[in-house]
């Protein structure tokens, strides 16, 4: 096909505000509070538990697009709806976030999972910025600076490796909070902001950006090697192209060219990598030496992965220009819109076997919600907007 | 076909001693101590970390056939390599059993699972009465004795369910424990078995399997009763047709012929919700009332679900005659041997997609080694003998 980009921002922006967010508009709000988020392929509830971190991520959802997209009412009072739900029920004594609670809000989980953390970072400072409620801004700064504290050893109590014996650094945490410091930057002094930014950058590509291989490993020994193991070998695409690009755009902030070329050559050498060649779509686990994986659901197309790649690709086209970015968005667009969005009910399927057939016909379950998706959307259909204009 | 047992009990026995057995003494013994589990499609190691139930897993086998099946020296040496290792090495200060350990033995996971507990009791306890060592006689009983301590809450201080808030009795522990206890019958006094096997049994049917769907529950509210919640709505047709064995098994020590019939049928039942009628085989995990599972493996077809229903339908079928459990044997059996042998280097292959393709070529690794096929097939044959004769 031939690039048009107004075309696309036109297919971007109207799968988001027709199609995305009406589904959750109508389906998701529980008059109790909170988001309802596992949905079933029609929008029918089918449980009703509150998993802390989907909570959060709506909330962030609605906050953005009314700071970033439009002010409307309804979108703001979706928002508070699942903020005041979180505030009121998300954390323990110590302001740490749970990571789920009855339909109620009673705790069911502790709060073992830092992730939930980030999220709730990131929904209470877009929700301060819409709202300008300080206590939710406090909220933010307090959960972030409590990420920082935990930082070290995330899992705390839960920690299951015996200290010592094979001491690993783990992506997941340093590659999230790229993308939470774009979203708390407003908090801080100019001289904080550029002080965690920079310590982070530092430590997602001195670790994690393999240059030999060219690929971001999950987890590497404390010195950045690889060990031989199922751990030291994994590889999770779309959690290595999804951090490239918060990389890429963190490094914008402090007009790193070189650091923005690194992130898209290692975005291409991914989808290299773990293109499915047989039948399409990306891979949700690989083996950097190509050994078996422990995880069972390794060949499956997941949403999120390409989701995130769509992002990935459009900002390194509008970035560098690379025409490979543009040749591996068209790839991920045109295998994405044809195996993913449902006419017949709206939302996006998001799980696929390996051939691209949906086996969980969900619209939101545990881990999918109200968030990669618009956000992708919304995006993409921004980017369109400065590549066209 | 016609069911011939003569020919089967054949069939059986020369996969168990002339393809299982020859592929992991070739391969998995670790000169270091213990095995590698770990093997390629090849037999090929492909990672050296040892998990402490696939050491005694085992180590459990090659007892249990030196006692029940042939005497071999090679068998009993193979089997105490393993038992070495894990004295040495397996448990922590108080006894308990490490989740894994890195090739020479230093711990890596701690003892959050109380399963390594169950395979190591039932490793030492064969070991025991195989070599008449009563040091790994002790070692069996003190952690028999340790897992019922921890029964009540065996994940202890790395339990994330906050307390009270939905407390949930779990299946596996109690089903684990039906066979456990079998194996270690021999070293307690017959009024003490008793007990421990009645309370057992009674926990199990009393909680697990529910009278309404006829189906094993994998979670359910200390009531008894179905929570509608992802876990209150778990079916994993493997554990609920393993564990109604293990039921079996036990009943007909005190010729409780009626909980015989209540197993068989309840295997039956599982049997018609899990059938995958589209492709064949049996699915990996089920929502009691068909809504979409968390659990993204649910529709694979597992090498351990399959063995463990052969065993079932044929220990059923010698014991009431039911020519329901010898139709299902013949239907599992055909869809078993057509998809998970491995003509090309021996063994069988563990993981097939839903269509029955294998996706994850090993032959073993951190769930799959040598217990559940050898198992099956020295139980199979032993039961086809018993039918014949």
């Amino acid at each position: 096909m031939a690039f048009d980009p107004v075309a696309l921002k036109q297919q971007y922006s109207t799968a988001l505000t027709e199609d995305i967010l009406p589904f959750w508009e109508r389906h998701s709000i529980d008059p109790h509070g909170g988001y309802f988020t596992c949905l079933d392929r029609k929008g029918d509830v089918y449980d009703t538990d509150k998993f802390v971190w989907l909570q959060a991520r709506q909330a962030w959802t609605f906050s953005m697009l009314y700071n970033r997209l439009e002010q409307r009412p309804r979108w703001l009072e979706i928002a508070r709806h699942g903020i005041e739900f979180l505030r009121t029920h998300g954390m323990d004594g110590n302001g740490m976030w749970y990571f789920s609670l009855t339909r109620d809000g009673d705790p069911l989980v502790q709060p073992y999972n830092v992730f939930s953390d980030c999220f709730a970072a990131m929904a209470f400072s877009q929700y301060a910025q819409a709202s300008g409620d300080t206590r939710a801004r406090e909220i933010a700064e307090r959960t972030w600076r409590n990420i920082l504290v935990r930082k070290a050893n995330p899992k705390g109590v839960y920690t299951k490796a015996v200290p010592g014996t094979r001491p690993m650094k783990t992506y997941a945490l340093p590659m999230i909070l790229l993308n939470v410091l774009q979203e708390v930057a407003w908090m801080f002094p100019a001289q904080e902001f550029s002080e965690y930014r920079d310590s982070l950058m530092d430590e997602v590509v001195r670790f994690f950006v393999d240059p030999g291989t060219g690929l971001v490993f999950e987890h590497v020994a404390p010195d950045g090697s690889h060990p031989d193991t199922f751990e030291g070998r994994l590889i999770n695409p779309g959690h290595g192209i999804e951090g490239m690009w918060f990389l890429m755009d963190l490094a914008r902030t402090r007009n790193d060219t070189a650091l923005v070329h690194r992130a898209v050559e290692t975005i291409l050498r991914i989808l290299e990598f773990s293109w499915d060649k047989e039948y399409g779509g990306i891979f949700a686990f690989m083996d950097a030496r190509g050994k078996p994986l422990q995880q069972l659901e390794w060949d499956q197309k997941l949403f999120w992965v390409h989701a995130e790649t769509l992002v990935a690709c459009l900002m390194g086209y509008a970035a560098t220009g690379r025409k490979e970015c543009l040749a591996w968005f068209e790839r991920v667009h045109e295998y994405t819109w044809q195996h993913y969005p449902d006419p017949s009910y709206g939302e996006w399927f998001g799980y696929l076997n390996r051939r691209g057939e949906v086996y969980l016909p969900l619209k939101g379950g545990k881990w999918k919600g109200c968030f990669h998706i618009p956000r992708t959307l919304f995006l993409c259909s921004q980017i369109l907007g400065e590549i066209h204009g």
